[in-house]
């Protein structure tokens, strides 16, 4: 993979913005390297974003017309989608005329989990002359680093964990599931799909509550890379301070992710919640890098 | 495989029973063939297991030396442990002075996931002079044959889901992770691990509830297979009338399982239920057979 650090030259960055507090994260790490950019909330998801900060569109996910229009207005070449878009409801959608074509591919490209649909998606922007990039190659100071972030260490049995987490999420990929596991004492104990790793993460804190895993608490490892031959400009992993909560709760000992193919919100407070929680945070070299 | 069908002249046949209703339509059916069954029932396991219609012995997991002497002196030289044993507290063990020395390799076979461990409970066994027996070569007519079993159909849809759910199982195999997927228009929606065939349908079905997963209801499969390597004589995946009730309520349009390699309890009640509930439920040769 390579990096390309964004220069103030290239103009402004158009970001179409979900939810979570990764959108502003990521346009905070631009507007930090004196690139401007143009958040593009979308209604219906980015509610409750302090987006007031950088100029900004409110948009519905259907107006694509209307985000064209704009962002050529405000001298836009590049584009950057992200944040989470879980369920935008029909009445949500306010498709325009030139949305009413992209639609489908729209709703398709936010929900993840189809490298080709995005990959067509980029295609048809591009047609229209806006350039997709990546967050990670717009802000690459929000990828998570090498090495272990907080005081917390891995011991050897998490070294073994992780190892074969990113092996078993190597097997998989072509099949485009999940992109995290939970490894504990060499056994994977929960592998994520629809559910999202969030999901995975409550899923196994119920089954240390109701017994059905009995790894003591402070075993495992939430281990999560991205797919091998998976587009990073749409759909890269990210952890943050939720990512510390839910493993914490999930009674684990620390979370492993793909150094510069991962995006962390909020990489101070993640910090802080995992030497509070007593969790190691580690950015690793995997299989698929 | 080759399934070796069981002899009246191999003596009564011991069956080391957990909980569900699989032990008892096993031995039902080993009976059927004019074979004795001596089951040994297991505390805080298979309680409600309606065990007297057939000679039994009640013990506590613990008590392998009871349950040699008395496997002995019913005249048992083969043995089959089956069922369910979720969460064997400590006081439910019970360990007599062989079951001290057996103890760990006892609660972690019961456990599933592990076939070295399996193999060597056998191994154990064998040394003891009792061989240890899969549930499918003693009472073959309890395997899901090859085809429909219900009057509910396929369609091409749920053949490419299947076939990728198949393929997946077969990539995923080596890791020993869990044997099922739920595929949908040919997107894993989830994999199952440490929680199990009924916590992933249960999951599935609130998946749809709260919109994370869009597709239509009647849409998805639930692929059901063994681990490539997996001892066979321990943990053959099996499905009954519970099975079809969560795939019910996860929507789903059907259960694809391997024929000739997966248990089914109570076929004719299953059956009932998958037509009622408009879901097929196929025996098909999968890649790991």
């Amino acid at each position: 993979m390579t990096v390309t650090a964004a220069a103030p030259g290239e103009g402004p960055l158009a970001m179409i913005c979900g939810g979570g507090s990764l959108p502003l994260a990521v346009a905070d790490a631009v507007a930090a390297r004196g690139r401007r950019v143009v958040l593009f909330p979308l209604r219906g998801a980015a509610e409750g974003t302090p987006v007031e900060r950088h100029s900004h569109h409110w948009i519905y996910v259907g107006q694509i017309g209307k985000f064209l229009r704009l962002a050529r207005a405000e001298g836009c070449r590049e584009v950057v989608f992200i944040g989470a878009l879980v369920r935008p409801s029909i009445w949500q959608v306010h498709p325009d005329l030139v949305g009413l074509s992209f639609l489908p591919k729209v709703l398709r490209a936010f929900r993840g989990g189809d490298n080709h649909l995005l990959s067509g998606m980029g295609k048809l922007l591009e047609g229209e002359g806006l350039r997709l990039r990546g967050a990670h190659e717009v802000a690459p100071q929000i990828l998570v680093p090498d090495g272990v972030l907080g005081r917390v260490q891995m011991t050897e049995r998490d070294r073994a964990d992780i190892a074969l987490g990113l092996d078993y999420l190597h097997a998989a990929g072509p099949f485009d599931v999940g992109q995290a596991v939970i490894v504990a004492g060499r056994h994977i104990l929960a592998v994520e799909a629809a559910e999202g790793t969030d999901g995975m993460l409550a899923r196994m804190a119920e089954m240390r509550a109701n017994g059905r895993v009995r790894a003591p608490r402070g075993a495992g490892v939430l281990v999560k890379a991205p797919k091998p031959h998976q587009d990073r400009r749409f759909d890269l992993p990210s952890v943050g301070p939720t990512t510390v909560e839910g493993a914490a709760r999930a009674g684990l000992a620390g979370i492993a992710v793909i150094a510069g193919e991962t995006v962390i919100a909020e990489p101070a407070a993640m910090t802080v919640a995992a030497d509070k929680a007593g969790l190691f945070v580690v950015g690793v070299r995997g299989p698929a890098s």
